[in-house]
């Protein structure tokens, strides 16, 4: 999976604040009949209550830590600011301000949200700054992932290396890492130092994660097991999730046991997330994901789906090994896609889908039990996951 | 300058615990005659007393600060820990126990030189981690900057990004910038959090650095002052030298303005290390530094001595820039190590290198009055500074 599977095409857009929140374009015509998602309607568009409410922690969020954010940036020596604020969307290549783009603040919004469901508004405006801290980390890998698998579209712009260079991205990403771990060490809210801690731990995770991503993208589809690559998929996506949630309890004074249920809440979503991810990249619709159907096959990318599909047993498994070894130019697509569908590659990866969508639920019992304060992180959860195609 | 300048053929051998301290080989017969070193008798080799101080605080640096690193590295996992492992040098390739070779713990040293200074044998005990932080910052940084400036060799053996590749090169800096931080945000020690926003603020400086660096390596050699190159090799060298003695200070106790002191005095014998570093690479013993004279100067490097050549407006400088201009092969690199020197390069750099180890003594008396508690780090900078060759 060359490409960041933490930030990609399945997110759904986000109306501007005074936009229509919550309102999706329709679902092109002639897009694939799609199976019901996960905590949304069957036509795949949010229910209006829960989509509103995540599109509004999701605006706030953004609200809250942009100030935050620039001017961790803006204390950044010139060269290396200019990179850092490029990649954030908010300065064209030229130094030229450019219009927001910097992402849907998924995980500074859960950061705030677990907070508020454990502690409520005052432990919520006490953590901007770990939010902060967690959109900067996650911006670091995603300048170092894009080197290193060598994406050039982030955001709908060119990525930061191929505008800069590699030594540049890299440098910039250095830098967002240590920006992060220094608004922890400056906060002196009595969390912080734990919060540090687990960020630090976080960034091992997802380290280790990229690190199993090229791995495992270096083998024949038939030598990777589903373990490794759901494996790879927790440490790469799940972990950030699992941290932001797991920080925000901290700074609302939460046990152990609840960190450890936000935490495990997290990861949890962030799987389901990445699975239907996968399941878009394969028959998603390309007016909305900005990509062919089968995009994801072309590439012959690892994906969820397409190991379970070759780990079926099934001879359409059989007949997609025999498939993915001709070359792929001039394949049929829609046909390859059929076969892992027919070795129930998406049957599977949508009934794990629901299944950690369930455990996600369950621990979010656990950690927050009063349903009205579990509300916000419910809301969020399922919007990251929801299927909008 | 392509290659680190922070760690390089200029630190001398340091004998292993048990050898003989403070006796440097001899001379070679036939070396170019060397002008008076800084702080070191006649013939460039250091006094014995301070000579041997210095090996005795490298040599108790590096067993007490080894065993914090060894757990810290050993907590990664896997393959990130292989390719920790290897770029310190513990392990082969294979995974096979290597001996040693992992630097000569200069930073770490001055680390608990500074807290011991400040703090005496209580401070310096405490400050053990907060070393391991430091050494570990200053190592992210090398795996980065091979990879990024394609150096093939350090601590005589092959860069980690030459065996693993550039991915997992950038990922294993990646997780040991995690790691420093993880370190000081699990230490206990009430100066910890301080030391984690100077040491971040530190990383920040020398990305900086960095950036600087390949920046000037693309100018050419007319288009570049003196001021510019002195920045950044105070950024890329000189930074972490004065956080490390900063951190000390700052794990003794000590006030804002002796621990601004104690920076001062780091990045002052950092500059100095620097200039005579580029003055070896111009003219130093091959058979110590492994390089033939003028190895600098075959590659163009903008090393110090040769900007301020350029920078001199002799009838000198402007034979060195017609010589620059040619073609590099075949070239007589003793003609040209000559007209650098007839251009004033060598000279300004060595009464430079004398200016800032004055400076750093400055400093030094400002931070730690007590000439008795100051000996340590005056050991360290004349170590790192003396000439050997």
């Amino acid at each position: 999976m060359g490409e960041s599977l933490t930030e990609s095409r399945t997110e759904p857009t986000l109306p501007a604040p005074g936009g229509q929140p919550g309102v999706e374009p329709r679902r092109a015509a002639g897009a694939p009949e799609r199976q019901g998602p996960i905590g949304t309607q069957r036509d795949g568009r949010p229910g209006p209550a829960e989509g509103h409410e995540a599109v509004m922690l999701l605006n706030r969020a953004r609200a809250e830590v942009d100030p935050v954010l620039r001017a961790a940036l803006d204390s950044l020596p010139g060269p290396l600011r200019r990179i850092a604020l490029y990649h954030f969307g908010w300065e064209q290549a030229d130094g030229t301000p450019a219009e927001g783009g910097s992402g849907k603040a998924i995980r500074p919004a859960l950061v705030l949200a677990a907070a508020a469901a454990r502690g409520g508004p005052e432990a919520r405006a006490g953590a901007v700054r770990a939010a902060a801290a967690v959109e900067l980390v996650h911006n670091f890998t995603l300048l170092h992932d894009d080197v290193m698998d060598r994406d050039t579209t982030r955001r709908h712009r060119p990525t930061a290396w191929t505008v800069f260079g590699d030594a540049d991205a890299i440098l910039a990403g250095d830098t967002l890492q240590a920006l992060a771990l220094r608004l922890l060490a400056q906060d002196p809210h009595p969390a912080a130092t734990a919060a540090a801690a687990r960020l630090a731990d976080c960034v091992v995770e997802l380290c280790a994660g990229q690190h199993a991503d090229t791995a495992l993208e270096r083998r024949g589809p038939t030598e990777v097991t589903l373990d490794e690559v759901l494996a790879m998929a927790e440490a790469k996506t799940g972990a950030l999730l699992g941290s932001a949630c797991a920080i925000g309890g901290l700074y609302a004074g939460a046990g152990d046991a609840e960190v450890a249920a936000l935490d495990a809440f997290g990861r949890e979503a962030g799987l389901a997330f990445q699975l239907i991810d996968d399941v878009i990249g394969i028959w998603g619709d390309p007016r909305r994901t900005g990509k062919p159907v089968g995009a994801d096959l072309a590439a012959r990318k690892k994906s969820l789906p397409v190991v379970a599909a070759f780990a079926s047993g099934t001879p359409a498994a059989a007949e997609l090994a025999e498939l993915y070894a001709r070359p792929s130019e001039k394949e049929d697509l829609e046909h390859l896609a059929l076969t892992v569908e027919r070795a129930g590659g998406r049957d599977w990866a949508q009934s794990q889908a629901a299944d950690r969508m369930a455990g996600a639920m369950q621990q979010l019992a656990r950690a927050v039990p009063d349903p009205e304060a579990a509300g916000g992180l419910l809301a969020l959860a399922e919007f990251v996951t929801r299927r909008s195609s």
